[in-house]
């Protein structure tokens, strides 16, 4: 990496370094599984996902999520979105009004386009998405689902409490109101675990979690997991695709369920965790030492920060100045279901090394100053 | 496989042997691609599949296809499934009409149900889709696609003549008709090629052409390709999944180029490609020998047999008495978008060996003898 415009510093990159995909490790798993003569991972599987997989994933999401999860309860997924498509084309119609957080993913934004669906934006505080907005909402609403990400959220960061997460499953109870919970993030702390998933509900109120292993191991694997109820897994079963295709990715699911038994999955998950950690404090040490008038919570966990700029100053505006710079991010905008959040950027700290982080900042305080400059 | 009614013989299942999957060359292939650093296979991928990949998938293609396949026109798919169900959100609305040929892929016609589609069955002939009920229908419909299985038909096993492809271009071109073709048997026939697929035509018709390593390799790898000219696919790529997923299986196609480009592919395809063949021979003569009265035209490719019984035979009313006599096959009906085919029934030569095939035939003889004597 060296200091010229061509070496683009995004911060809008929500993927991982390609120095932290676990190659090795993934190579062990494939040789293992695929040594011991059983077939079954290159076979149209179960519609639910192989089951030995599914008691491997539980046991791990037992304890990394440090609350029961069962196999029964879990439906294995090509990922959160693939998830949220299905969810989407089995619960839903077009026309049909969901709920999403104000700010939301933008690109599930597009999930939800692509399926007719009318979006409306609950706004979120400091504890998550806003009860009493949401409860405003339902007056005027009838929506087919909630989609919210409870931990970590993309792209606030912000945790729901866990007084929040109960209000919220008490009022999917009261309202029949279907809980998508993106919890991609969950098991991304920084050392003091959020509340536990959502998914902990799935027994009490209508929730179906979403979850992968893109954001704690390889995004290329295609593998995630549904965990819900039987008659709610059930219905997202009764689909064409998964009917007609079986399991949504068994060869994956057999690579990761040697990953997960041979204990790799965990030792690899550790060590995101403590890079994330290390990403995080010299991104927003270096916020605030090149961007004093930059505000922002420090993470406590998960992809992102999310900054609020001096209200002068338009995200979206400013993005080409970046550039030239050789700083990207993501406008605030990008995130809203109004056209909110002008002054708002997502800074994703999981792309690159503490170096190129300094560095982007540094650029972007460049790009503000002359910003600001040009607009006096 | 004991002659006992608890070993079903299921001529219904769709699946290859397990003894057929190539568990030793994909170990082979997974090695190698997981041993050259490159940790590209991990990450979240191109939105078109991985460029090197489909190279490789080009070149054996083009070989295979016989028919020139470039990598620009292809994009990679979780399966053929999957790419249906893309192809129906980005090309269709709920309530759109499209046709299917009649009798057609039961689990096509769940993806088309679950995008609320409506669905107009062209029958067919020993050619292949009838030109003059497509041109009748098309007086009637505006349909927002055909859905198409050329060659070695599911159900029916027919390929489509040349002439009758050739046509169903003009077609296409006359009415600005999307064809959606699904070729996965296209490369699966027992010494005569069939005419080239409809990929052939995706530069002067609007076409996409459908393919999978399900049928050809190991359906749990959950990989397959889209190909069409830019603008189809540019539009697919327009997805909220494919955006906030990226490639669509990053590590299978890691996986499946090394496979492709040491050989493993080409060779695993000839073995299936004899051993189906010799399958489908006794399946055929089996019938013949115990079932005098059925009739059927004996593939020449694929996967299936389809039987027509007497005229006093009813598949589906047969179905309880030859499970109870321990077979199972796909009753014709499955296949009707009006519900006709009674009197035929699916029977696929993939999953068994000989013995057990001849075996299932036993039974079924059996079985028919017994329905016939309790209809009298």
């Amino acid at each position: 990496m060296t200091d010229t415009p061509h070496d683009l510093v995004d911060f809008g990159n929500g993927q991982p370094s390609s120095s932290l995909l676990p190659l090795d490790a993934i190579r062990t798993a494939a040789d293992h599984c695929l040594s011991r003569g059983d077939a079954a991972l290159l076979q149209y599987g179960d519609d639910q996902g192989d089951v030995d997989f599914r008691e491997s994933l539980a046991r791990f999401l037992t304890h990394r999520y440090a609350t029961p999860v069962s196999a029964a309860h879990l439906m294995i997924s090509a990922g959160v979105s693939q998830a949220l498509d299905l969810v989407c084309t089995r619960f839903t119609r077009p026309g049909d009004t969901i709920f999403v957080e104000e700010p939301t993913y933008f690109l599930a934004l597009e999930v939800f386009r692509d399926h007719g669906l009318q979006v409306v934006g609950i706004p979120i505080d400091h504890d998550g998405i806003r009860l009493d907005a949401l409860q405003d909402a339902l007056t005027r609403h009838c929506p087919a689902l909630l989609y919210t990400i409870p931990s970590f959220q993309n792209p606030s960061g912000t945790t729901m409490s866990a007084a929040r997460r109960e209000q919220l499953a008490a009022v999917s109870r009261a309202h029949d109101l279907l809980i998508v919970a993106d919890e991609v993030y969950q098991l991304l702390d920084f050392g003091t675990a959020p509340p536990p998933p959502l998914a902990a509900y799935i027994r009490d109120a209508r929730v179906l979690s979403l979850g992968s292993f893109s954001k704690i191991c390889a995004p290329g694997l295609r593998l995630g997991w549904i965990q819900g109820a039987a008659p709610l897994l059930d219905h997202l079963m009764q689909s064409g695709v998964v009917h007609s295709g079986g399991g949504l990715n068994p060869f994956a699911s057999g690579v990761v369920r040697s990953l997960l038994d041979l204990g790799l999955a965990d030792a690899g998950l550790d060590v995101l965790l403590r890079v994330y950690a290390e990403r995080s404090a010299v991104l927003c040490r270096a916020l605030r030492d090149a961007l004093p008038m930059a505000t922002f919570v420090e993470p406590r966990g998960g992809y992102f920060v999310w900054v609020q700029l001096p209200s002068t100053i338009s995200a979206s505006r400013l993005l080409p100045t970046a550039v030239a710079e050789g700083v990207s991010y993501r406008a605030g905008a990008l995130f809203s279901s109004v056209n909110g959040f002008a002054r708002s950027l997502r800074l994703s700290f999981a792309h690159y090394d503490e170096a190129a982080l300094v560095l982007g900042v540094q650029r972007l305080a460049r790009a503000i100053a002359r910003y600001s400059t040009n607009a006096e």
